[in-house]
């Protein structure tokens, strides 16, 4: 019930709502027509994954339908748990940085030791260390054991936190909203199933392409000689420049100029060229090696250069990979595994770049029209055109086709 | 003349032709209705970087029209020298590994100083090595100085070389058919003006999209407050399965699906997934500094994956970018150098992945069917019916319009 | 005055005491006879690199001379301005992660671009977001405009923080001691001059080679033929098992085996390898470009294996290096530089190692015994004893030679 | 016996030999009382872990001891194969560029794919290609299959083939001397037992500390949780100024500093800083995974930073590591691998570090005086004077000790 109170938007009051229930019926890119290869998962999402838990803690106060007054707050937290609340053993990964004008801590520890050891969360660019430490809090109260290196007993923690910038006039960036609670919150509240996709969690205040962005997901499933995997996607998406959008290679953004009464006539989003960022983060069940993850991760960039970006300079694009097969990984002294053969990899980078790419399309699709402090507008992608200019291009998928 | 000649492709038998001439009238990619953003210079090609000169020794013997008989012969050399014949100093430069499935030899150095000291060399798979020494040979044969560390005395070289792999049927790339003579035709032969594309230098006997592919070239000018700068691009490319074809967004690959009595039917072109390699080299007279050559150089990336790749794991994805501005670099003890500001840089971002689109789908508008030694055929890229492709997604660009 | 005090080590009670008064009498590496090679700077500190300011918060509370009782507290944070706190202009940067047990935030960007725009910071390893953010709420407060992108207003900031762990016994990590406060107070208080070395800041409770550790610096100046150029070293060191521990490749850590009723017998410090992090920063007035300064940064790992170290899994040794040199770097659209001739580089790779070497050393030598919360003791590198161990070696420098 | 004669080094005029004989009676530097920390293995070479074949091809011709006359050639090359010739299975590996003045090829591929295909040769600068292209030969006349990717049949290959210097006056490296024939030939004489040092195979005409260098090698076998494992390294070492050499921390290096008669009074080992390359193997038994070879790979500068050298601008030192473990990793569609714990991995660290620094010095105590076409010297080191310093610094360990 909150997630449908908070999916009405910028209107919403509540000042902390944590989002775990399925996603209602608003459409999504792929219900709109929007032509798709691959094929995705039950939910089309990353927690086709087996295992994997998402929550959000959206923030949504002040601002023109708030008599309570104060700074216009529109951001939140995002966290995606690779095996869930109750295990958080570490997975498999790797990360990939497309144009490292952003912030994703925990980094160096991924790419020495090829583990993910806790969640990945996304928040707001300026709250990144209050997620951060909130993290290893909730850890420690938890009694948690993060490390590989702990012989049954935490000592220390380097949460992965990254983030996109949703300065005003959506949000009041530097008046530090985001608190300790709203993290725990966020993982507190996490759970299998759809999750809610738009202005969300980290994605509340975010813009993409000019229109209204933030949260989405998608997935596909790939049928190899060794069996089904599913590789799930999850974006917080607020980058790009109108007229670079593409849909499916049809030039949406050409097509729907940027309006100059739009937020950003005087700001960021008027901007001609990409500027923001997009957090991407893969997830697998195949059997994947760190360094197999890595290269999955460089694959997020082709799916976002399908919809246009060229990473712009102000944009951090920075893509995370696990996969949470191989849950022995850290026994000692020897771990036994299983590696997924190279040469059988490239549908996974396909299905990598797809699912990015649909994601990015999830999030804009789902997005709602957000009113910012100073009365402009970040415009949702609006439905009906895009289904027309999907159809001008002879690339809208018409029901029953 | 013989460069005409060679354009006929597979049926020149000439043992070594080098190539510098100009190009034919034969159609480019945007000559044929296909629709680009940006602005070219005005070869739209990498020479439209001044100074920069390329040039190609093609080996086309053997096979189905040559008398003389012997192993079929489709390969060759491509020589890119950044500031020409005469001027071996050394530029500023940078590299990306997409997919590390090939060799660019030389790339350490580049990482480690930021300088390229000689010309970028293309060629087959295993003549990397063949190539590698003759230039240090025609280096030390012509007096140069390729080294910033020698004191007026060439002392050591590291040559770049990079490769596609054009093996049987098309190749007797275990023939080691490259030798000495065909680089020093290909540095000597180079030229400023329009390269040839299509089946010449190092992309004779390359695929592109399980189409025929080869060497492609293409340039954009960026307007910016810093003056207006070039972008250019040259690729060799030998990547991609047919499924995968996108021009400008439109799925030009499954409408034209891939036949089995082509070539491929029982080799590589059959491959599900897309198998070969690309190389894509990026110039530019804009003064950025190594670490901005490297951004761009990842940029390339994007441009490709515009083109339907997603970089299979047969495929070696690797990319060089280089400016020939601040020749002054290489002054001890100290340079004066000038840079270009990142906050101006995301423009020549867009430009590099435009230039890279261009540049593959020309390299395959170029390309002429060849016919391997099994009678097997590699198909060029079917002009009418990509115009009517195109037609079909309201994308084709009528003339006039 | 304040300094003094806190110089008593454990048993200050001082809830918060920042520091930048000079150093008392207290005898460095060199004082004691360590022979070293190469001339330091004037204070041999990292603040010989004109414009760098260093600042200090120690937190010392609690434990077992602290008749308030309550947690013991034994941290602090660092704050290293490459242009002191009136000048926040980016400098040139690059890092390097030897092994990436450890964090620092920041760094994205700084591979990205090149660039540090703002202070390092140095605190423990469950702190790092607490000092990440406050020091955006710093850079907000003061106006202060970080980025490059920024016309002439902040949007953003990506701070750069470090750690090393200072867990129990000695300190309360998981109390998270340390505020905002701490923050503003370490970069206010940040000045030039002599930094205090050993238990300050966020050395204060770090141990290194099992003996006590904490901060410290040193530095070298080269002669040139562009110029006489500085190398200063600022380290939090907290590396290294007892055994390893070399002194000029003296083998003093095997002089003085690790005695077990020392902190340790049952924790981290009886481990038989080495476990800890050291962070190491690297700083010059040399004109070096960002990827030369990550060649510097590199070379601290050379220092650091020089003191016995073989970075083990548990320690997270991660380097940054910036210059000082190129005010002008951010202008726009272009901008006038000098880069120093790699052809000349060589020497302020060994001032690095050096001064590295220098910086461990003197680190141990200034830090003084702490007990633990638990009564055990991380001893000081005894004087005395390493004078006798140098001697026996013949590797003493005797006064007056 | 051909083995013998080349032993006498630079007066012996075989054109060709091929060594893989059992070393003689010559000391090494453990020999000699040089003390070291760890336990070697049998060998105390890389060949101690199991399977691992080594071969040498040294040429040495011209000079003033050959009646024949010609240029002065003292050069050859090297090959280490990981599974011996008859095994070219996979291994998994991992590089590192300490500083990337240098060639090894085949990097891109190890790093994308975490895979060594083949062998690692090391040879001069200029004969990179000519060994690398030599290498696909014999590969196809065996008809070995080299590629995870082929599924019975070998497409292509991309050798791995690094260098060091050993231009004039030692060697007339512009004559291109090395042949394909002596490839095969070093290749095909490789087997188990103990590799040859000094003046050998790609070692022949190298410096190392401006005394007579070459090849060396040593190992250490550590005893973990999971069982004995070896790690094994092979250097072919060029690199380091006199002043610099320091052995067991004991500065040899400036006790013996550089006559002005010696080779380099006008050349490049008369050069004020560390000049030339070095190329570092490290080999292991344990299982593990790629992230974690390079992970071994970088504490290869380590060991080689305890010699003294900062990896000088003019040195290319890049070090590459494998596992001989998981012969199974190449299995399709899923392999079952085993892991070794980065819990347990620190002793491999320091392990690596140790034989590191002991196959320097064991190169450098190998390698014997070797005189350059214009008469000019390489000293080998001088085993009674490295003796009387180790005694002066108490650090020699006499015989029974």
């Amino acid at each position: 019930m909150t997630g449908t109170i908070a999916r009405a938007g910028w209107i919403c009051l509540a000042a902390l709502v944590s989002f775990t229930a399925a996603a209602g019926p608003k459409p999504r890119a792929r219900d709109l027509g929007v032509p798709f290869d691959g094929t995705p998962g039950p939910l089309n999402a990353i927690t086709d994954v087996a295992g994997i838990e998402v929550g959000f803690t959206t923030l949504i106060s002040g601002g023109a339908g708030d008599a309570a007054g104060g700074p216009q707050v529109r951001t939140g937290v995002t966290a995606i748990l690779p095996r869930g609340k109750a295990g958080f053993d570490p997975v498999f990964a790797g990360y990939f940085s497309q144009n490292g004008n952003g912030e994703m801590t925990g980094t160096h520890w991924i790419e020495e030791s090829g583990f993910l050891e806790g969640p990945v969360m996304i928040t707001n660019t300026h709250s990144v260390g209050v997620v951060r430490d909130a993290v290893i809090a909730w850890q420690v109260k938890h009694g948690f054991v993060p490390r590989t290196s702990s012989a049954g007993r935490a000592w220390w923690s380097m949460p992965v936190v990254a983030e996109t910038y949703d300065g005003p006039p959506l949000n009041d960036i530097n008046g530090f909203h985001v608190k300790p609670e709203h993290v725990s919150a966020a993982i507190d509240g996490a759970g299998t199933g759809m999750p809610m996709e738009g202005n969300v969690g980290g994605g509340t205040g975010m813009h993409c392409y000019q229109f209204k962005g933030g949260t989405g997901t998608a997935s596909r499933r790939v049928d190899t000689a060794a069996g089904v995997y599913t590789i799930g996607v999850l974006t917080q998406c607020n980058c790009g420049a109108r007229n670079q959008l593409m849909v499916r290679g049809v030039p949406v953004g050409q097509e729907i100029p940027l309006e100059k009464r739009l937020l950003g006539g005087t700001g960021r989003n008027a901007a001609p060229v990409d500027v923001g960022s997009i957090i991407i983060v893969v997830a697998t069940d195949a059997p994947l090696l760190p360094g197999q993850l890595k290269r999955l991760a460089r694959r997020a960039t082709m799916g976002l250069a399908r919809t246009g970006s060229s990473s712009g300079n102000y944009s951090g694009d920075i893509f995370v990979a696990f996969s949470t097969a191989n849950s022995t990984a850290t026994q000692k002294p020897v771990a036994s595994l299983t590696m997924f053969s190279n040469d059988l990899i490239s549908p996974l980078f396909e299905a990598t770049a797809q699912a990015t790419e649909e994601a990015i399309l999830n999030a804009m699709v789902a997005a709602e029209t957000m009113i910012g402090a100073d009365g402009s507008r970040s415009e949702a992608l609006p439905h009906d055109r895009l289904k027309a200019i999907m159809r001008k291009y002879n690339r809208l998928k018409e029901p029953g086709r």
